[in-house]
């Protein structure tokens, strides 16, 4: 059985940032042939990469996007505008190549790996029922934590694709956090107010299921669904091997908050790609304190918004690593 | 002589956008195999360029940063925090392909080329004279117009370096814009408070000079700097031949201020790269009803807040070009 407990012990042993390649690329920014301080959240990122990567010359190599893919039973309360059908299209739109995410992949030079947990297989009604079994619940983290371990990367970029699946992220979000479930519940990929009051009801009595449950791990088992999950897995498993993440949107984010709340520094290895205009997605982001990279009022999910964000990280490491410092272009120090 | 109506009469034969590729772009962004809008700016961005590349298959395949540099008398006044000789320190690094923006440059998949229009050569100390006399504003702006002509780009990234500039752009924008001086003065590269003082009586002492000047193009030689006028320039060249563009931080907006004033439409084949923490950038971003793609803290100049942008850009041209309609892909139309 997987709890809070259990991924606490998985990642006892995990390191932090190594801080040595963190102060030397951070000194290397301050004395690189700029102004100091003059790339701003780019330098960051680079400090935050050589952290990870454990290296003072930390690059963007082999960069992938792993898009989750699940079908959802709360489909059957009428909370998406699109019928569940959708996501198997999109996975073959992705295994062919085409769909959005694909085209972004191929400018950002990133691999895309679809895993299928549950196409077609849809989790529970999480309204009246458990979205997973516990036996389910931990096939799903495997499955998050198997991709990345092949997809031998050195960042990561989380997706996922799911009708319905905005709704699990609130169920979860709301779960976790608290507040008003009203205040987790936005439009997804775009539904009328009709459904968008059916699917803040879904999410206040998938709450009252799960009111007296306290660790956040079995409230995402309870209330979230296998592509959420599996995200989870995945960001327990690039934490152990210190491998960078790049968070999409609110679904991915949702499902990266049980683990920020279970493990003290469990999401210091990921930053935001990009701020949805889910308003659960900026509630989530405020908590974690991360600053997203992009706020270009994409809600694609797809893992796009965390692709769009690759060529930037991919400058972040190069404006530091491949530009000479001041004395090794052959100016006095900070000239 | 160079005048707002002389510009005005360059672009009289100018068309607009081309309105029926924006439409085709526009009705295939909302087609595509995707939510509708989900793609939100990147698709407004698609839309944008088809208009100015006058194709319905817009692409950026010949990016190129032009990057102006020039000196300015005005350093005498104790306005930079660095000293002059670093503006052709910098050009040296360009050519040895070693700075910053090179290096974002070779990312971005984009040419960079430096046009010297004054290093070593200061115009005027616009405090106490005019930056530039007529002749010597009227081949800056040619040089300007003819980097772009040489350049034989479907998209180009305005750039400048220049030390003390942030002083003529700001004296360009509280002269053309109006209101307190101080509120167009920002920091620069980083200079004290002392310096701040001297650089807002700078510019105040400029503004004084030309106050019974009405002509923006006036403004722009009396007060400006030879690498804004030459900006000037390279903006109206490429509205001539409907390249679209990039401009980056506070800079290259001031010297595109002028323009925008003098003909009507004359910046609409431009977008904001970035969003520069100089507060005279956002003021003039609002006037121009410009929203940034990005907003990081960058203050570095020399184009690359322009150049970060473009991979995104490029993202959203392949967007809508290489991704199929519902219907090309074999689902209902909006499936």
């Amino acid at each position: 059985m997987i709890t809070s407990d259990s991924l606490r012990r998985d990642l006892d042993e995990a390191s932090g940032p190594d801080e040595d390649a963190r102060l030397a690329v951070a000194t290397r920014a301050d004395s690189v042939l700029r102004p100091r301080g003059a790339l701003a959240r780019l330098d960051e990122i680079a400090v935050f990469l050589a952290g990870w990567q454990r290296t003072t010359h930390p690059r963007i190599e082999r960069p992938t996007a792993l898009i989750f893919a699940s079908d959802h039973g709360v489909t059957a309360e009428g909370v998406s505008a699109y019928p569940s059908e959708v996501t198997g299209a999109m996975v073959q739109a992705f295994e062919q190549q085409v769909a959005t995410v694909n085209v972004l992949a191929r400018e950002a030079g990133a691999t895309l790996r679809v895993i299928d947990v549950g196409v077609g297989d849809p989790t529970g009604n999480l309204a009246v029922e458990d979205a997973m079994s516990e036996e389910r619940f931990a096939a799903s983290i495997e499955m998050g934590r198997q991709a990345v371990v092949d997809a031998d990367s050195d960042l990561i970029a989380l997706g996922e694709m799911g009708i319905g699946n905005t709704t699990p992220a609130a169920a979860v979000s709301a779960g976790v956090f608290g507040g008003d479930p009203a205040s987790w519940v936005g439009r997804g990929t775009g539904v009328d107010d009709e459904a968008l009051n059916r699917k803040t009801d879904v999410v206040r009595r998938a709450i009252d299921r799960v009111s007296s449950v306290s660790d956040p791990l079995e409230i995402l088992r309870r209330v979230g669904g296998a592509e959420l999950a599996a995200i989870a897995g995945a960001l327990v498993e690039a934490r152990r091997r210190s491998i960078p993440v790049v968070l999409d949107g609110y679904v991915v984010t949702a499902a990266a908050g049980p683990l920020g709340v279970a493990v003290p520094g469990g999401l210091s290895h990921c930053i935001a790609g990009h701020r949805s205009p889910e308003p659960g997605h900026d509630k989530l982001l405020s908590r974690f304190g991360m600053r997203p990279l992009l706020d270009l009022e994409m809600r694609l999910g797809e893992a796009s918004g965390a692709v769009a964000a690759i060529p930037l990280i991919r400058m972040a490491a190069a404006a530091v690593v491949d530009v000479p410092t001041f004395e090794e272009f052959g100016l006095p120090p900070g000239a």
